[in-house]
């Protein structure tokens, strides 16, 4: 596809601007078309009940990578936003660090499905699948807001 | 039922574990059999690239929420893990207050289905409801870990 | 709401195009604006391996009552398609007949979000929950096709 | 894995057992551990009200694909039920025939984790993916019914 749409520098001025992932954080490792990766050091302080990291920061980076992922295929000057996702939990999030990989599934004008992976990473490899996502995204145009 | 369940007090104990609970300021205000709610002041740091809270921290809440509806059902003993939960974000996350509220739809000796809202509150009362959620939980038994 | 939307004939109309609903057996018994309700009587030829109606005919009244809920809310001339659902299964569905009933929790110009519920019917009166939706529908405007 | 588990001849034999999968004409194409491929001819009075394959029905083979392909890695004996799942349609369900892949995400003593895709083929060969399903598969054992 030679048709243009978001760059890289970007994606990671609005990753910038959710004040969450800074909390949590969160940081990008790789952009590129279709394809976002967000990781996150283990932190006592974003658990459950046992010391897992608490789904929902699971579900977070899984979110915000998904989001991002589908914004790389939209048209310059767009924003995105989440309609909705669905995530299972596969392992408890115990590890010391953790990759969320958002990948493009099928981009159309309006919706973008993505597919979702949160990986434990130990000693900086991919240890186990701990959760997996599937989401919805919308694109705002830069005229319709 | 006259079953015997878990009691508000050991809820309230599994959730002040929940360091992320914490981290995102969220605090029990109802607990009984089947039902909880959780509430969250906004924050700007918790929030997206367009100063909504975050679809993560919405979904976090009402994950927790739903979790301990869950374990209100429950063996005393038993502990609850996320399965899995789908959520809707229906309106924007802008508000002085968000209030999450985890219901059970289905209480079964395994898994227990509940239905999880998230309503934004100007001056202390409902003002629209941001999102839906749909989730399964999984009791762990004292016995089987 | 004074605004002018689809009409119960039109929505009938579009319903009885659906050839799959005449395979089932499922029929439109209410049509209100935000809802629509139908049913199914039990088949044997409808199951799966236990002789519990499939998950997939549970899935398919549902997703049809949800959409045409979605759409009786749509402007005129406008036709309505699943973007995505999520349903859990509640109990078997064992029955004499089976009532799906599709509500609009939420109404937007592009999308819609549903509650769809499905209850088995004893002696004409809902006897068991046995499934819960939550689905996405689209607006096809008579113009963007 | 040298565990012994169900052999594809019991998985044909319960789906056999599947009256609607006979009412929809689907048939496995493929069964090996972890994975289950089912197929289905397009036929209009599958369809929903603009010719294509009602969502439904796509469902109903994602779901019988994911289903069987968890009951594959379960012990002699097992039945196999679905918890929940969430699908995507992706694109309009026009084609010839189509094809339902489940896979095994997460294989667990109690909960089976699945990935479900229906593909349309043209001349036997896969031309577009029209759905995703993320399911949540529960076995029920010999003993415990």
């Amino acid at each position: 596809m030679s048709r243009v749409t978001i760059d890289a520098d970007d994606i990671r001025a609005s990753l910038s601007r959710q004040t969450f992932m800074q909390v949590l954080g969160a940081e990008p490792v790789a952009i590129s078309p279709g394809s976002v990766v967000l990781e996150l050091p283990f932190r006592d302080d974003l658990c459950q009940q046992n010391g897992f990291l608490h789904a929902g920061v699971i579900t977070s980076i899984a979110d915000s990578a998904c989001g991002y992922a589908a914004l790389t295929l939209m048209d310059p000057g767009s924003d995105v936003l989440s309609v909705e996702f669905k995530v299972n939990m596969l392992e408890p999030a115990i590890g010391e660090r953790f990759r969320a990989i958002g990948t493009v599934v099928r981009s159309g004008r309006t919706l973008t499905v993505c597919s979702g992976e949160v990986v434990a990473l130990t000693d900086g490899k991919p240890d186990k699948q701990v959760a997996l996502m599937q989401a919805t995204m919308i694109a705002r145009s830069p005229r319709t807001g």
